[in-house]
């Protein structure tokens, strides 16, 4: 299969990386002749995993430790906090991954510290330790946000209820109570672990996908557990560290200067106020920077693409049929105006490449399956179903080959998976529709029938872009089902229910698979992740609900405009849900059709990259790239491309040296700026404000703001 | 003589750095062993000299062309109608040397491109006739500036004694004529070159100041001429280039921002809004950050230092007096308040520091010529005179030997210049009477004998730090003339005169030797640059004036604060002579004291870095550095110390790519925005201003502004 294949080798600079290494080794070996230099040089171009060759790799059991599990609570209760207090304030809430595998090295570490001091130390600290409980800690306080508590499953209680606008009746109106949420929380979080086991492998051994923060953070804690004398791999994480804490101050003097509404270099109208108003600007972010170095030239030049045919040509053109097409006096934030096209032409075109990606993956599934039944030995069918077509033949690297083994060796059985999957689901639609009476169980049915697509669709999208679109699918969901429940039987709550269902499911395979890179890259066994996770889960499951119910019993006036925990996004969803209930008649004019002009461009397109000869396919922009900043805007789009700009010049200056080190560079870049999330969410929760506000006004508006302050 | 010597070893990095390359050319030599490679690398480390080596000389004579006065006289004119907008508009003037060499270039080599065309070119364009250009065009168009058409000669007029308080008898007024103006410039402004002649050697040969922006434009000149085939030069080139281009864009991206007061990154607030306020700030200045990178360390840690003491603790304090040691009603600008502190104790302690160096300088001479008259030979006195504590022997580089004879060869004799400052001294003493009744021969007499210290000084701060502090010398003149004069007999004008006779030597001093450190380092003869000169100057004398009178005549309401051309300096100085003819005893309180204080400090470090031994001498600050930002804040410290930390960290890292590239680096960030000011000063000058202000507020002021905003 020529795509898959093209994007293995488009997708994966890291092998490609390791290969140059090895390139690189050959080359000193050829020039060096004899003396201690000669294995100085061998030795300083070893690849990460022939660094590690000496230690060995515990078994999936030896992973799994008490101390781990321990730690993960610690941190799963501190990171539940955290983010439940950003979801009832601002509703904004920054990637932990990083700090969750940073804040796990030193609490561990500083128990085998103690224990070792006290000669009671029996299993060292290893790497896939350190990845069972960032794992473990992902997958426990991503409930507190796919849970909904500041959007979906608050917005159906009586205090939102009555800020929105109709729908008031009881059955569109249904009161948190720790109860009901634990129960609803186990039905359906479960679900999306069982839905990742197919995935796992088709995303990163057969697609050969980025996820640039899991990378990262696998560069990270490979760097903590480096052994001693490997002088590259020393030299690499000596730069990761530089840039690390290069990043990590670029957070914090950032900070300074966002005391206030657009304030910051995050809304630096750097290519001027007219495309900044079009989201059209570089905000200096230094993850996405590094995201854009980890990522194929050609994701970063799709999404720029994506930004440049949605910001800068379709919205604006839409924009001046206002009044025409929608009415002009909708809020900016209504999915009935502008706002409409971009959540579902975005939708549109990432359904339409997932579902490609999804139906060429299964169709070569069953052909490869119907093949090794017909005598064929076929385990890879993704790979290796594609001989007609395979110009480019992939040097399989040794840290590639290394990780994919172990990757694959303790694999988790679809006779566990797939059968998981159903028994969860056909328990959840027994119980759900029991706490939520409007939602009826052939809702469940069929969002549990649609969700593993929308999973594999934002898996993808996340693995090649670093964006998860949780909520966007959740939205899809309250309108979807909304609509199908109609305004009259309370469609309201079913809707949000029902994005409840959705959000999970797509947000576990988001989250969740980018740890499995983590894992892959730090040889731990899918096996023990998948424990972890489970039991991650099952932490969460408690932790979230109990958090929220002490937010919501200490502080009174949750959920209220006026107070200092205002949820704003509860609202929001509620809203939406009111909309959605009214049907796909209430969708601004035209927008129908153009979703399906996108949808079937979406699906061209990749048809024509995979039918491509071999040189013009990797010029072919990828779909799903495209797509995100239809919705979210370009400026990470441009950081993106100045990543890869970066890595250009970089490898045009020095091309060894580029390939040594870009990855240690990205990876402290993404990484810096993660951990900076904490002392910020920290800062914020504190009420500590930001100084200054860094504010960017017109000429003219600026003249007017320096009359009003010499006045004062 | 101590001092001087370790100036020398201090303050010549390039000289060092030249070494540097000679002594890798040594390891290398070592290290190749024969081929086609080590001819490469031989070749690759010559110093500028060296690669210059097959060019010859040409005569001074030779490199005073008809072409280069045509392009001078053109660019002058041009610069001169710049520099006088500037002055009637916003009253800041940018430095324009760098934009006088390049667009030299650019047209001198269009000229000879079309003769060479038609086969009748005679003469090849050389470097030395590119640096005769550029010292013609600044020696003009300087005159624009310390004419004072926008300050001290333009108070004088009645148009601005309107609108001043006082001082409106007739005496006091001198309403401008392009007659007396253009005898005022001829009589003032050429004795100021004749003044430079015995500082030249001293400042540039013996004490081997660095004049940061002359050596980026030598190496600017430099780069244009080398001779092709040497590469590390085509190297070093390549990088300026790199440099030069990324400062310009940044300047460029710089000015998108500053459409407003206070706007803009030269306004951040880099280290907190409290510091700003005490002009604690990275004003993101890469001219200041490439200055950091020429001058040696200990001088941009004075300047730092400097600026810790007066505004990180000497002017808060001073503050907090107010209303006890002066009034609290005064205006922020007053020298009866904070300002006239910063003023005159930072000329003290300059003062102090001159007036010792001048003293030493000539107490030396004088012992060299007493000396060399009882049979020893001495014709370098200042480093030749301290036998007894001469610790570090300087390495004299192939570049300094050479370009040290060139520069010495063509002296302009004593005999000419001495007299020459005679001369034209007594000149002017018999002619600016007539002109400026109230301006008595004594008064010009007093003045004549005290520039040349001035101009020490200046020339000596400016050598050291890139500041020229012309304006504040012709304070200092308005204060002591307008005093003596007092308030009865015109004392006003007085005092003003005084100040155009002092700030044209002093302001001449301090760029034209800028001029001279670039013609030292093209091998320039001084001859021909003093030639070059007094026809620069020649020009500015009429051209000046007429530039100044078309645009009186052409528009009406020069001066008046409603016009488009309010000349705001005009009425800073005629109030500030009108403070002045108060005499000393309106200083505020205890400012005579903290002057004697400082001008003895000053002194008594001098004499510590003289005696003290060879190791801690060089970690004695500097005072005439550290009194700069005294008056003018400590951003641009800050900028520096960020060049010499840059500076310092790539040393570390790789010290040969750090000696042969940083003053390549250096004079690239310098000349890129030296460049930029000229499209600058052109957007200003046609009224295109930039779009947006990037403002900073504190929180509590931006909700205001917000919720100003909010209304609009």
């Amino acid at each position: 299969m020529a795509t898959s294949e093209d994007q293995n080798w488009q997708a994966n600079p890291d092998a490609h990386r390791e290969d140059m290494v090895e390139m690189s080794t050959l080359r000193h070996r050829n020039k060096s002749n004899g003396g201690s230099e000669q294995n100085e040089e061998n030795y300083q171009v070893l690849s990460v995993e022939q660094v590690f060759e000496s230690q060995p790799v515990p078994g999936w059991r030896e992973q799994l430790t008490f101390r781990a599990f321990v730690v993960a609570f610690l941190l799963a209760v501190m990171f539940s906090v955290i983010v439940m207090k950003l979801n009832l304030t601002t509703g904004i809430i920054p990637s932990l991954n990083v700090s969750a595998g940073l804040l796990g090295f030193f609490f561990v570490r500083m128990w085998t510290g103690v224990l070792e001091k006290c000669g009671m130390l029996r299993q060292p600290f290893t790497r896939q330790e350190n990845t069972v409980i960032q794992t473990a800690v992902v997958a426990a306080y991503g409930l507190a946000f796919s849970g909904g508590f500041g959007s979906y499953l608050f917005g159906m209680s009586s205090r939102v209820a009555n800020q929105a606008t109709g729908a008031r009746d009881a059955m569109d109106i249904k009161d948190p109570s720790l109860g009901w949420m634990i129960g609803f929380m186990f039905c359906v979080s479960f679900i999306g672990l069982f839905a990742l086991v197919p995935l796992r492998k088709i995303m990163i051994v057969d697609y050969g996908l980025i996820y640039p923060s899991g990378t990262a953070t696998s560069h990270l804690i490979n760097g903590f557990h480096t052994p001693e004398g490997a002088k590259l791999a020393k030299k690499q994480v000596k730069t990761l560290g530089k840039f690390f804490a290069g990043s990590f101050v670029w957070g914090f003097f950032q900070w300074f200067f966002t005391g206030g509404n657009d304030c910051g270099f995050t809304s630096f109208p750097t290519l001027g106020l007219e495309a900044y108003a079009q989201k059209f600007y570089f905000d200096f972010s230094s993850t996405y920077v590094g995201v854009g170095m980890i990522c194929p030239y050609i994701v970063n030049l799709s999404v720029l693409l994506g930004g440049i045919i949605s910001w800068g040509l379709m919205w604006p053109l839409i924009d001046k049929k206002k009044g025409d097409w929608y009415s002009d006096s909708l809020p900016s934030t209504s999915l009935h105006g502008l706002q409409g096209y971009k959540v579902f032409i975005s939708i549109a075109m990432i359904l339409g490449d997932g579902l490609y990606n999804f139906g060429k993956v299964f169709s070569f599934m069953f052909y490869a399956i119907y093949k090794s039944q017909t005598g064929k030995k076929s385990d890879l069918p993704v790979s290796d179903g594609d001989d007609h077509a395979m110009t480019i033949v992939k040097p399989v690297s040794f840290d590639d080959e290394k990780r994919t083994r172990l990757f694959l060796k303790d694999q988790i059985s679809y006779y566990i998976a797939i059968p998981g999957y159903i028994i969860v689901a056909i328990i959840s639609m027994f119980t759900l529709p029991f706490i939520f009476k409007p939602l009826k169980w052939y809702y469940i049915l069929v969002a549990y029938i649609g969700a593993p697509v929308l999973a594999f669709c934002n898996a993808y999208g996340c693995g090649l872009t670093d964006w998860s679109l949780a909520s966007t699918y959740g939205k899809l969901a309250i309108f979807v089902i909304g609509s199908w429940a109609g305004s009259g039987d309370g469609g309201v709550v079913a809707g949000l229910s029902a994005c409840g269902v959705m959000m999970s499911i797509v947000s576990t395979a988001a989250d969740l698979m980018q740890d499995f890179k983590t894992g892959y890259m730090t040889l731990t066994s899918p096996r023990s992740m998948f424990v972890s996770q489970v039991i991650g889960t099952a932490m969460g499951c408690v932790v979230a609900p109990c958090v929220f119910w002490l937010f919501y019993n200490a502080f009174g006036d949750i959920g209220l405009s006026s107070s200092d925990y205002p949820a704003p996004y509860a609202i929001v969803y509620r809203n939406m849900a009111i909309l959605g209930v009214d049907g796909l008649g209430t969708l601004p004019k035209n927008c129908l059709t153009l979703c399906c002009v996108f949808f079937a461009a979406s699906i061209v397109i990749n048809l024509i990259k995979d039918l491509a000869p071999g040189k013009i396919k990797q010029y072919i922009p990828l779909p799903m790239a495209m797509a995100i900043p239809f919705y979210l805007g370009s400026y990470f789009a441009i950081d993106m491309c100045i990543g890869s700009l970066i890595l250009f010049i970089w490898e045009r200056v020095d091309k060894v040296m580029a390939d040594q080190f870009a990855s240690a560079v990205a990876s402290g870049l993404i990484c810096g700026d993660g951990l900076w999330t904490l002392p910020q969410s920290i800062l914020s929760l504190a009420k500590i404000n930001p100084p200054i506000c860094m504010k960017f006004l017109s000429r003219k508006m600026n003249e007017r703001v320096d009359g009003f302050i010499s006045t004062l």
